[in-house]
């Protein structure tokens, strides 16, 4: 493998392909086919996230793939921001549609129209909704897999409230489940940035979004929640008749989660140089048994790994012993590449001994462990492992955290890889000058203000020098 | 509700609607939107039969929704039987495509392309894949929610082999799976027919579909399994090397299980005229404990109401009481349309004493139950409820079944609702006329020959008169 650190795009490519987590060779441009080795694990994110939005009050629907132009083009800001990436469908079999058809590319347009439907009085409120699905973008921007391509698998939630306050508070919830899961569950971490006003989604009041760092320093987009306050409300007449008898518009939020890019965040962020480290609960496979023949011991072996195997399949851990005809060194080396969270090496001694050696992939800590005492420590050792791996990302990304107050220092610090907080005028539309100034000069973006903490700008806006009235953070993005 | 057996049809209307299945309301003809209420029971059958696809060896693949025009043109008999029913995108923004893609309607020419790439060795096979996915197909008969509709839910799997017989042992293992899936846990009978070959899936060898009887005595095809031979494999060139080192092509098999079809027919054959009936493992709402008010007592009735709850819900229960201000007569009649399988009374009497009445769904009898022996009861009857639900329809299939040696016999048995069985000279080619002129004089279709049982044609051929090859079964289709 190659180095992750110093050279991580290469790495990333590599560990896509040997892995086995996708095929680039689709015909398709952007399009990528996910293979069994990250579908598993993508499938349990979904699981976890589903089960956190149940949790929270969301209930499941299946909205369409297609929606009509007319649609589609009601918010005006929302048709602006997404007509250049749409998929159109304008031919059935041999008929040419009465209406374009939209792929959709998020589902605002066509979930709306139903809410308008759904919403009468106060008692259809709040209502709480979640769409696992596909959306299709015709992405300009270079494609890569897991990260950026034409087709991704996210989950969409829509929720509409009769006041703001109860919208603003779901934006906080949206963000405390994203915690809950891709930072406590995955490991991966993490900062909630206001964006900017001339960076937000395309129709909603402000926009949420949290952002993570890559190893090679460039920050990733994970999920982001939108506060659309009414706009799409009176595009689409998503209304309720209040204590008084009169109609008011709904407070709507929506919030995506994409889980095959906070899959490809995870895998960057725990990986190492000898290939992928995959949370316990996300694992395909969770333990693999490597027998180490002996000559004159091959039977005794076979049967203890075989023993060992089964035991760990009857008590629900996805675990298989590879019998396969190459050499404990080339299994080792495979099964630490493919990210398998634990290896047990079962040889001569193992097998007569009852004692067993397990193998942690990250941190390659040899243990010895009794037998009878092995799915005790598989279990206690599987917590361990995940919090050693939120503990060591974290302090990864807190050590590229960085300050500037000149372009100079700013420029420096992002060519370090830094995701730096710097002095800006404003996050409203009189700030916009300021930041292309940045990215002019830097080559960095603007993400946006901290959520989590309040700061202050204690010096003038590193562009104009005018009074800054916000701390914002600078970083190179994907 | 309407009558479910004088009056289907409505029957059906009104429960996908009343009990908030789906939405047809949505701008795009033969969309739907799929409502929480099924959605959550589709999700539960999807995660069932995909335990199943993967206790058979199967891993989950994800395959993009588009497929270049070029590649669906590949096998001659897939293109024509598909291509009227193709949605084409032709454009993405502002630009025109270099290659028509077609949203998929079915993913053998998305696949196999892949499995060219995939598959070079003895080693790599049997490969067995499979995709939880939408399809679309721009259908010109008429469209019914669940039924059928241009956007439908299903999974695809997607088997190669080195040999003929593997394949054709593939192809029983798919229709066991739909016996242990859709019959054993779901409650819907059917029989595999061998179909026609003027009605087999487009580039296939034969074709396998299941087909269960709607309350109308009209057929519903659920899940089909292919044997595609090697077609596809030349036409994708999906070979490998075999012990003599040669390229050989392999042989495939394709199976397609329709959940929201096999959904459709599930809420069919158990739902009766008070509205649904689901099996407890698929109800969204497993128990409604609602509490009946009395004077002086609303405090204890609802603290026991609450406690009861209380215990179902940490045993894992989906349960929920029902406090809503509407009378108990109104909310014994709610909760029977949507389904739920048991509810729990709480009464003066109940909260007193701390027996507990529970009234079973599909019967309606009414059990008194001790409070300490509650979650015992319910796993217990849970399992007798979908005994005897499977009985019940088991019994309404067979009763459904019937002989006919001439077109007057066999009209009329269609007319009451029958699969008839009839002989027939061929399903073969040579056949089709016959089957045309049983179309003709009696608006039956011929459905196929029965895959689980050797059944022999005593008679002439219904329609020619020439010597029957075969007996094969008619009846009217959705």
């Amino acid at each position: 493998m190659k180095n992750k650190k110093s050279n991580f795009s290469e790495w990333y490519s590599e560990i896509t392909k040997e892995a086995g987590l996708c095929d680039l060779r689709y015909r398709v441009k952007g399009f990528v086919v996910f293979m069994p080795w990250s579908v598993i694990s993508m499938k349990k994110m979904y699981e976890i996230y589903e089960r956190e939005l149940e949790r929270t009050g969301h209930l499941p629907a299946w909205f369409p793939a297609l929606i009509p132009e007319s649609n589609f083009q009601k918010e005006s800001q929302h048709v602006e921001g997404f007509t250049p990436q749409v998929f159109w469908v304008e031919r059935a079999g041999d008929n040419v549609l009465e209406e374009r058809l939209a792929m959709r590319p998020t589902s605002e347009t066509a979930i709306y129209q139903m809410y308008s439907l759904w919403i009468q009085g106060k008692g259809d409120l709040p209502l709480k909704v979640y769409h696992p699905s596909q959306v299709w973008r015709y992405e300009t921007k270079a494609t890569r897999p897991f990260i950026r391509s034409r087709e991704f698998y996210w989950i969409e939630s829509h929720n509409a409230f009769a006041s703001r306050e109860e919208a603003e508070a779901q934006v906080r919830e949206d963000m405390q489940m994203a915690q809950n899961v891709i930072f406590e569950q995955f490991g991966v971490p993490f900062i909630f940035f206001e964006r900017p006003q001339w960076d937000k989604f395309p129709g909603a009041l402000s926009t949420f979004a949290a952002d993570t760092l890559m190893p090679d320093g460039r920050v990733l987009q994970l999920p982001s929640t939108h506060l659309l306050g009414q706009n799409f409300a009176k595009a689409f007449d998503v209304a309720f008749l209040n204590e008084k008898g009169e109609r008011e518009y709904c407070w709507q939020t929506c919030y995506g989660p994409c889980i095959s890019r906070i899959y490809a965040a995870m895998i960057s962020v725990h990986g190492d140089d000898a290939g992928l480290v995959l949370p316990y609960s996300l694992a395909p496979l969770q333990v693999v048994v490597v027998p180490i023949p002996k000559k004159g011991s091959e039977r005794a072996i076979e049967k203890k790994a075989k023993q060992v195997e089964a035991a760990l399949i009857s008590a629900g851990i996805r675990a298989k012993a590879d019998f396969s005809q190459n050499t404990p060194g080339f299994k080792y080396n495979y099964w630490e590449m493919k990210g398998v969270p634990f290896r047990i090496e079962v040889g001569e001694k193992e097998a007569r001994e009852g004692d067993l050696t397990v193998v942690r992939r990250d941190s390659k800590k040899r243990h010895a462990v009794k037998e009878r005492e092995l799915l005790h420590f598989i279990q206690k050792e599987a917590a361990l492992m995940l919090a050693d791996m939120k503990k060591k990302a974290l302090s990864e990304f807190e050590g590229r955290m960085a300050k500037a107050t000149s372009m100079e220092a700013l420029a420096s610090a992002l060519e370090k890889g830094c995701l730096v907080a710097v002095p800006l005028c404003s996050i409203e539309m009189e700030g916009r000058n300021c930041a292309e100034e940045i990215k002019d000069k830097t080559a960095g973006d603007v993400r946006g203000i901290r959520f989590d903490k309040k700061e202050h700008a204690q010096a003038n806006c590193i562009a104009c020098g005018k009074k800054a009235n916000v701390l914002v953070y600078v970083a190179r993005q994907y």
